[in-house]
């Protein structure tokens, strides 16, 4: 390390980069720490904006914490609607411009920790700026969709895509008022990455609460809020656009930083350190650890945001830490149905290589005589040979759905079936039964696999 | 094993009996299972009792399985009123006493399960057995209480002790119509095997709800519906007394089956086999093999029962398994409240000879900015030299305290808080925040022990 004071710029001040910027100074008193943020936000809750969209309140409350706060309180230099443009890895410099007031200049860096998440992906089709067409990533995406639905009261809404932002949007976006929602996905299938069942369900209450879902569509154009499509045209008053993510990285070229081939997401290891030396990358412009899978994978998620970033701030004032790795543990609610997931579904732990089997059950998810019941659905997956659990899918209501981090943390410890059926569960009337859901699901697995 | 179908005998027609039961004839349909009950109930769902006698409802649909489909749907030989009153380990018979006809007779047994499950303790003072004074631990007992309320209409409620039982008893009482209720408990704080945060927030929640406590209280006599003690006397319209259980083993006197000096349950090996060759025994009136202490302790418990008399029914029949062990996990609700526990207190773990410490955290159940909000408390004890987790405790709204499970997982997998800082949770507004409270509490710990 050199002498004096060490530099640590940071690009991003969203999650990954202000949780970086905080665990050097904290670990680090001395540091100076810069954080380059293009927009005029830093560390929002960016996953209650649909929830926020349909109960009403205020965006700017979704801001956890501002930069003038983090200024004052924690001494790190956010500089707001300063972009950084392009890294010169061997002069140890970033080149930065303002957008207020269109200045550029270089800073130096000792430690440089690159955090610029990801932005919302467009289908790659004519009218995607159109007036009235929205994707739903940041604060000023969610405070343009509040203000057209004030100023326009659009009755009828087309989601492209039908991802968990769409599907949590869709029941908000009837909560503020919007009565005709459809839905168009590409594939033939809801959800890509669950399992049947939990796909039908979705369906179910889609259906249920007047969603029209079409699928095996291609999306050809969009005429106004007009989706023309192979299928025919949507009448839309508003259209909203969620298929996915895209990490904020091509500013990186020519700068030797490694990109992951097929995501264009910054490779990383472990520690969260790219092939540059003093070059760190964390949050949704990075590849993420997979503790199953035991490869790098691409999930853009909040909370992993938060880890990769503390951890990479963390190291590079000594730290040495290492991430556990994500599981994938996920968890959504669309008209009330939560559905949960971790680990893999039976397909992606088939192509991993593994010889899996799932189990699926439908069990109450209270005492028998408690006066107030509920059912929900639980999937194991695991390998055959062994009986180590690969992941689980689970649905129902929300609270019962909070189940998934048992699992999540079985996937931690690779555990087995037959140690998922030996664990000391809660067993209490207004929490569950006396056999819970896991437990009845781990029970018949053993049956399944003849033991 | 004897030519022909063995004869498997079973005293006791609750949780652990008729898992036992079944369990014989679900792998052997040769087995003939004979299970002795004396009362005129098998199978019932009895810790629903107290939200039965709260909301109202028949008692006997706390009844999961009626004696009669026992014996028609799953071929076994229920006999209902008839008591085992001594057992022959020699000749390996049963003496038997039918309380209704008054005839006695002997059976003859290949294997025994003795699954005879706990009763209400008793204080040894003058006027348990008075009118208007009850226990809760049968279905019988529930009945009385609810014919009670039902034609005496009392106002004043005394509870004799602060178990959970009473506890959730509290709260439904106030919901059938009582008024006025006093908690009398013998040592000073409210709950011995909880911290003393968790205690508070029992007596703050009991004190918002008007429940009267006194602790540090003796009782002398109960006279009537009066409850005489040390510090004077407490008129109730009702009196309910809970102060624990003890396993009905008394029949077992001179026959050799040991039992537990201190606490007179059935001792037995992780196969919950006795001392005697084909002797098992399970549920609450056995002892029970805990996985931290690693050693046999008394936990009257209905999913514990239900498991030990399963794993006992399928040893009969070769299966060879071992009990996985229970970790203590608990929960209950009170007035709302929710309290959960798993593995050790601080206070259990030094006594078990850990060097343990203990990290208490308050913190956000949901996401910031999604629109319902509340908190929690989390407490994680932990050994100071490795950092392994011994117990955890929580309280907060009961969905909230379901989380006790993820640290049930973590307990059974020997995790270091380390570990729980891993693990990949649910970060999802309606479920968790970013940060979800384990994690918090862990981050904390760490922090604590300086690293």
């Amino acid at each position: 390390m050199k002498e004096g004071p060490i530099r640590v710029v940071v690009i991003g001040g969203d999650a990954a980069g202000m949780s970086a910027a905080s665990q050097v100074k904290r670990r680090m008193k001395s540091a100076e720490v810069v954080v380059l943020e293009k927009s005029k936000y830093v560390s929002y809750g960016a996953c209650s904006m649909p929830y926020n969209i349909g109960y009403g309140g205020n965006v700017d409350d979704l801001v956890v914490m501002s930069a003038q706060e983090f200024r004052e309180k924690r001494g790190i230099d956010v500089r707001l609607f300063e972009e950084a443009t392009a890294v010169d890895t061997n002069a140890k410099s970033v080149h930065v411009k303002n957008h207020v007031s269109n200045r550029e200049y270089d800073i130096k860096y000792d430690y440089l920790v690159i955090a610029t998440g990801a932005r919302a992906k467009l289908p790659d089709v004519e009218g995607v700026h159109n007036e009235g067409v929205f994707t739903l990533k940041t604060l000023d995406d969610a405070k343009a969709i509040k203000d057209f639905l004030y100023k326009n009261k659009p009755k009828r809404c087309v989601f492209i895509g039908a991802g968990y932002i769409n599907l949590e949007l869709a029941g908000n976006l009837k909560r503020a008022g919007v009565e005709e929602i459809t839905m168009l996905k590409r594939s033939d299938v809801l959800m890509n990455e669950y399992e049947e069942e939990v796909d039908e369900a979705a369906r179910d209450i889609l259906n249920k609460n007047g969603v029209k879902l079409v699928t095996g569509i291609k999306v050809e154009r969009i005429d106004g809020t007009t989706v023309k499509t192979n299928k025919g045209d949507f009448e839309g008053d508003i259209v909203i656009i969620g298929i996915g993510f895209v990490p904020n990285t091509e500013f990186l070229e020519g700068s030797g930083i490694e990109l992951d081939d097929k995501t264009k997401a910054v490779s990383v290891d472990r520690y969260h350190r790219t092939n540059i030396k003093d070059v760190y990358s964390a949050g949704d412009c990075a590849m993420l650890y997979h503790r199953i899978l035991d490869k790098y994978i691409y999930l853009p998620s909040g909370n992993n945001a938060n880890k990769t970033g503390k951890l990479a701030g963390a190291n590079i004032v000594g730290a040495n830490e290492q991430f556990a790795g994500t599981v994938g543990t996920r968890a959504f609610e669309t008209f009330g149905l939560g559905i949960g997931k971790t680990g893999l579904s039976l397909k992606e732990a088939n192509e991993a290589g593994f010889d899996a089997f799932k189990t699926v059950i439908t069990a109450p998810t209270k005492a028998h005589g408690y006066p107030f019941q509920s059912k929900m659905t639980v999937i194991l997956i695991a390998e055959k040979k062994t009986g180590r659990l690969l992941g689980s899918q689970m649905f129902g209501d929300v609270p019962s759905v909070l189940r998934i981090n048992v699992l999540a943390a079985a996937l931690y410890a690779n555990m087995t079936i037959k140690d998922i059926q030996g664990l000391d569960l809660v067993y209490s009337p207004p929490f569950a039964p006396v056999w819970d859901p896991i437990l009845v699901c781990a029970n018949q697995a053993i049956k399944q696999v003849g033991k």
